[in-house]
């Protein structure tokens, strides 16, 4: 019996000296810490992309003309606004919910915390009023909720909050290649159809562990999933709603029309860059522990400098070609870098990240003259950013990362089929219904006038 | 003896066991892990608010004409300053030392840490260098100090923050309301006012555990507290000041005065959204658990979908009413959204957010032409936004959540009498002894040119 | 035998309540979990930090003409990149890697992540695909790599991303100086040898350990290290490149060219001061304990109190002086009043805070027409606000702080006379070469036309 006794006791005494030395170093992150860490990633993380918002506000604001900049102000507000709203409404079921390999998630309406969520805080608020066995029953209920709360890794709307601005991502970047001929109306009812179905239904093939995603294939926070999709859906858009008026010549010459306030237009890619350390950092999912916040720090750097080799190698471009330097080519380089980068930006040699996002600043300024070659009119040259440079960063998680160059081509393929044309077909309904060209005397005075009714600068500008 | 021993032995199991799996995830976070989420917490979030600063001064420069916008910009970043140094030098300690249920907190100059903290700063910071008994005293200190500091559940200083941007951001609300035609300096005397004594009185009836709170009145991040005081403030200002020359046409026509860049009240528009959510969210008042954490993806969430239903709402509205949509309404549709939600921003059912932001956003609309047919001249529709906007949100406490609306009557009723009628008798003070119109030549050609002696836009414009 | 079990059982008792009362309140935050705070706190302060750059760039943008205005945008851009890229390519080596007292770290290129941070990710990556022996091999290496990662206390490239956007804000000061007259190349190289060389020498006599902390320097967050660095480098550039055509006339007049877009500058000032928040706070370097989240807290308010003090007495002398409150000043004074208390931000009597800052507003006011006298033509007032507050600032760490007086002069004496004379050099060498001013004809045309090739505001100005 001795024996037994001291046998139990010296298991005790190693279960003691293990248990301690875990909660000093060795010990996995406690389950309700890891919660908190990754609910906060998702917030703090989300809310830089919110962020971006502001900055595609700012940098369309800064490349359109005057006459039209309160329209874009607007429209960049109004699309913020129904992106959120459609994402709540059935986006975020279509792109999450049981999806299990398939094509499409299901549509669950008005997307709400979980059960468990909501018993834990109302069970919490009421347990103070109770006494004796009512008490009881709320401290085992909550016991029970907080268990299962704490089993889901993060709080279920900090995920939606994460996941509904990178549809509003995608939603910016039509806005800025439709500027100054669209009516605000039509646009608006596209960017609904975009952020509720269109969007979803392709971020549900990878994201939403659907087929795609079962074939391997990778985009760590979207390059082609919320960059060109947004770009694919700006170019079919650009093509059925046309140039601008006097943009192109009759005898092929392009016609320039400078934007009107390009201090406005540094701000937003500013913006845009601090929102995209939010972008990819948050996109790694979680903070829990070690391992993640490590892989977070990493996802940082790659970002910042592959935005500075956009940078970079569009002023080395332009300087080479155009013989002077073109700061929008340089803003919409750093965009470049940040869109190449994104598909993945864990990459563990950091200079590989320089020479993805210089290609995709050289990208860039080559297929800036090859869209109006073409007469698609891209205001404010979101096609390259975004779409060109979206492709490109896709197939470099092939070529310098762990995925396979066939499947990205495929994941690429698949989801430019898609979105150009399921966008195609809706703005050419919209074009046969309620019409999406504003009038040509609106686009001669400025959409301010006809469709806002405000002007941008009324101090400054004759128009 | 032997069964004691097995008792003892099991015993320590069972413990053991609990203790195992407590740490792996039924554990309450340990105390100082949530000290310093909570402290954190209040850092971020208040730093959000802290950057609507800049959001209201965005705003504001947008709204008025060119000839007033670096008067604008000189008091808004006065006003903040101002209002960080009163509630420091008075203001905190009278809204939250010894309310005790009652009127008013108490007269306690420069807040400042706890003398905990400053131990367990300064002896950490002695420790290297003792030795033997002198070592063992201060490590003895330390244990205790620390045990204190945790116990606080977050830093003293860090709260002090938090609450500083609020005061920070009645004072914006007011800034905007009078611009174009009021004195700086007697403009920022009415700010130290404001800073030091009215916003904390009031606030300390609910916020401090003043008497509203102990009836039961709820204002979860400050439609009341903050919005509507700063609203009521700027009331009585305008009513004292007059409106601007040649606003009202002696035959009751309204002649409109468009602000000068409306990109720039854009800009400001989307940071005020983005801080919003250090606004709303913060006001959790903690971020150690996991219920916490969730409460704040929960606000952030109806914050976003609140402001979203505001801006659609104020669209739709003036398209209706006006048959354009009117930018300046969206931006202000957004900020009354916001202001709506802030009040109860905690809602399980988040369609209910989008009512309640999208009534603000009407309410707007409704009310401007309301205010000018009393000759009330509010520059950028601050009243309407925050004043109007934080009575309906304060009421939807009642309405939609867990309020009484009797009591949030009353609340609304009491805070709105104090904070208008002692701001019209310091306005009244004001006007009476040093002056707060500016000449009316000054109007004319500008607040710039009489008070600042810079202009905004010298190369833009005539004036 | 019976007492030994006794003993034994009683020792574990108290060994389970000391374990378990330790992870209530008492226990040191677990490793790993101070690990993801010290981590992130390094990202999200580094971040703010980033947004300085934006800062600047507005700030810069608003001070010059609008025939400049694209110019300093590229300008601003470019160099937040190249700082980057130098930093990542040989700069943090320099500034961090054996230094070990002395004088200059070593040269080792390409700055990467820890093997052990690589290999429990790599690890972990496998460990789901291995089974039996090597998958046991996986999960021993994985603990051992977590071990050693968890040890470091934070992770390697979230340090390297917060040190990088210092050398940042050092070259985004000595944009502004020499704004409106250099060529945008030349510049560029320049910052390059900052960034690369500069910089990372100095700051490693005292971050670096290095000589200078070796004798008692003490500078928190760069005072000395990032503004005056800056100042002085921009210094040395200002008179080898010499003032602005027409800026000192004949007589010894001095003429005014007032910025182009006030609002721009203001909006610059407050994401500075937003962005100071990351700068100080960051620079506690730890946020993983009760006392470092604490300590944190009061370098938030101390710098908040300080840029207060700084306006308000930029303002006041400026009302006193000048008879009117000039913006400019005001905006200057919120950075000297940043500047000053960024060597020692960690004050416990916050009043001395205001007073720090107020005399680094104070100064501002002083300094600008004392360079105007010597001919120094510094165009948005950087030397003032940076190099003149930030000896002041490094100074107070003597006077008010735990610093002393001697030690504080020998450093600020070290690196003065290092920076600006290897500045002075590197400009020589850089106008004997490639030349570092424009053309006289492009001067008066404006730098955009001829360095940029796309006006800032084509629809606003006649140039």
């Amino acid at each position: 019996m001795k024996r037994k006794s001291y046998f139990l006791t010296l298991l005790l005494i190693i279960g003691i000296l293990v248990l301690g030395s875990n909660t000093e170093v060795h010990a996995a992150v406690p389950g309700e810490t890891a919660f908190i860490f990754n609910t906060f990633s998702f917030l703090i993380h989300g809310l830089l992309v919110m962020f971006m918002a502001c900055g595609f506000a700012m940098l369309e604001s800064g490349l359109v003309r005057a006459k039209n900049t309160s329209t874009i102000c607007l429209k960049n507000m109004a699309l913020y606004s129904l992106a959120g709203l459609a994402f709540y409404v059935v986006g975020y079921s279509i792109l999450y919910t049981d999806v299990n390999g398939g094509w499409i998630g299901s549509f669950n309406l008005f997307y709400n915390s979980s059960q468990a969520e909501l018993d834990l805080i109302n069970m919490t608020g009421s347990v103070g009023d109770a006494t004796g066995a009512a008490k009881a029953k709320l401290e085992k209920g909550i016991a029970e909720a907080s268990s299962k709360v704490i089993g889901a890794n993060y709080s279920v709307m900090s995920d939606w909050f994460f996941q509904m601005v990178f549809v509003a991502t995608a939603a910016s970047i039509v806005s800025g290649t439709l500027a100054e001929r669209i009516k605000v109306w039509p646009f608006l009812i596209f960017v609904v159809v975009l952020s509720a179905f269109i969007y979803p239904i392709q971020a549900s093939w990878v994201w939403g562990a659907g087929w795609l995603s079962t074939m391997g294939f990778s985009d760590f926070a979207g390059s082609t999933l919320v960059h060109s999709t947004g770009g694919w859906a700006a170019l079919a858009g650009a093509i059925i709603l046309g140039a601008r008026k006097g943009k192109y010549g009759e005898n092929g010459e392009v016609n320039p029309m400078p934007g009107s306030n390009l201090p406005l237009a540094t701000l937003g890619t500013f913006i845009l860059w601090f929102g995209w350390f939010g972008f990819n950092g948050g996109s790694q999912l979680a903070m829990g522990s070690a391992l993640d916040v490590t892989a977070i720090s990493i996802v940082y750097v790659n970002t910042n400098l592959a935005a500075a080799g956009g940078v970079i190698a569009a002023m080395i471009a332009t300087q080479l070609v155009y013989g002077k330097i073109d700061l929008t080519y340089a803003l919409n380089g750093a965009i470049a870098g940040l869109v190449s980068i994104t598909a993945g930006p864990d990459l563990q040699n950091h200079l590989i990240s320089v020479l993805i996002g210089g290609v995709g600043g050289i990208l860039v300024v080559v297929s800036v003259p090859l869209l109006d070659k073409f007469k698609i009119d891209d205001v404010v040259g979101a096609i390259p950013a975004h779409l060109i440079a979206g492709i490109w960063g896709t197939l470099c998680v092939g070529i310098f990362g762990s995925g396979s160059i066939s499947t990205q081509l495929i994941g690429i393929v698949a989801i430019g089929v898609f979105v150009f044309f399921v966008s195609l077909i809706v703005w050419f309904i919209l074009r046969s219904t309620v019409g999406i060209r504003a009038e040509e005397a609106d686009e001669d005075t400025g959409l301010d006038s006809s469709e806002v009714g405000v002007r941008a600068y009324p101090e400054f500008t004759s128009k």
